[in-house]
């Protein structure tokens, strides 16, 4: 398969999700309760900016400008941050789990139909993420300390999810050839899109799960 | 010579710096007026966390926790920034360079006294910034498309040079070891320290000609 559009909107969004992932953590860190949590959240924080590299060196080797193709999703990923700004510590947490773990669902879903090599990256960058230890042991700490706070942010967990999908669908809207590439892949099944989010919403269940959490 | 206590304050201290350099450039990334100049930032912050990284490394490496080596220094250097704040991009970007300038020549002074591995480290973390041909050129237009910043941004880079010189003369007081260690390396005399001050008064001069600025 040519590396097409449909390629270049993956590895833009993921770029610019990651470049936002990196701005977001590091600012978090000032909230983490001492200089260990504050080094951990701020290496979590590079590792996404090493993402961001990995992803622009790709688009540029095919002769994309990487600004470019970040470029159209800038408005619903931004809207995602300001619409879910942390309140602490642990909500800064979650967010990085749980928001990244859904965009990470989506982004492993559409990268099943591009170019391998895309592909390839695009898995590599998911899987490379990894908070999902330090964060998990750091919630259930909190809950099993304040059992109280799980209901805020059980609450908080359904906040995230329905801002991202509100911007998934944003996307979706404006980004007819992603849209397209997702159907035909599916055999141009019209279910397709709504499995897509229904698999998304078990995995977020499984993630708030496992925080100790309801879903 | 051993690995002294003073070597473990200098690297400690260079660590918490460069965290906190970190921090406020990633949050200074924020105010870049294009993604490219925001990207740039990004990197320097990272490179930043890199050396915070191999810091902490080679306290742990002495048998110091880099936590602790890192604490006695975090009043001072919050001090620092909170009392410069940029309000701006370009008060963003001179800070970085003026202000991690200023550091590093103090950084660099003291690490002539201490174990050679330990001076060697300083040293290449010193050497690595490498902020100044993009913080220079940015600085350089701005002035070049509104001259009438220029006298603005003088004034900033006074404030930074005069708060920078009231921290270190604040850590100095508290950390009696580096004062005395800087006074026997230049053989007890007690005009080591007016002279340390006097040199990176000059170098500052420099740095603030380079950005075609009034010191």
């Amino acid at each position: 398969e040519r590396y097409g559009d449909a390629a270049a909107d993956l590895l833009g969004m993921l770029a610019y999700g990651e470049f936002r992932a990196f701005e977001k953590l590091s600012a978090d860190a000032a909230m983490a309760p001492g200089m260990s949590d504050r080094a951990a959240i701020a290496e979590m924080a590079v590792a996404e900016y090493g993402h961001f590299q990995r992803l622009c060196a790709a688009l540029a080797s095919h002769g994309r400008d990487p600004v470019g193709a970040m470029a159209p999703f800038e408005a619903a990923i931004d809207a995602f941050h300001q619409s879910t700004q942390p309140m602490d510590w642990l909500e800064g947490l979650i967010k990085a789990y749980v928001g990244d773990g859904i965009a990470m669902d989506f982004y492993r879903r559409i990268a099943a139909y591009v170019d391998p090599q895309t592909r390839d990256l695009v898995i590599s960058v998911c899987d490379d993420l990894g908070h999902s230890d330090f964060v998990v042991g750091r919630v259930r700490q909190a809950i099993a300390a304040d059992p109280k706070t799980a209901g805020r942010l059980a609450l908080w967990g359904r906040r995230l999810v329905g801002e991202a999908f509100a911007q998934a669908q944003a996307v979706a809207v404006e980004r007819d050839h992603l849209v397209r590439l997702v159907l035909a892949g599916g055999g141009g099944d019209q279910d397709e899109l709504e499995d897509l989010f229904s698999q998304v919403t078990d995995a977020h269940v499984g993630r708030m799960r496992a925080l100790g959490l309801e879903a």
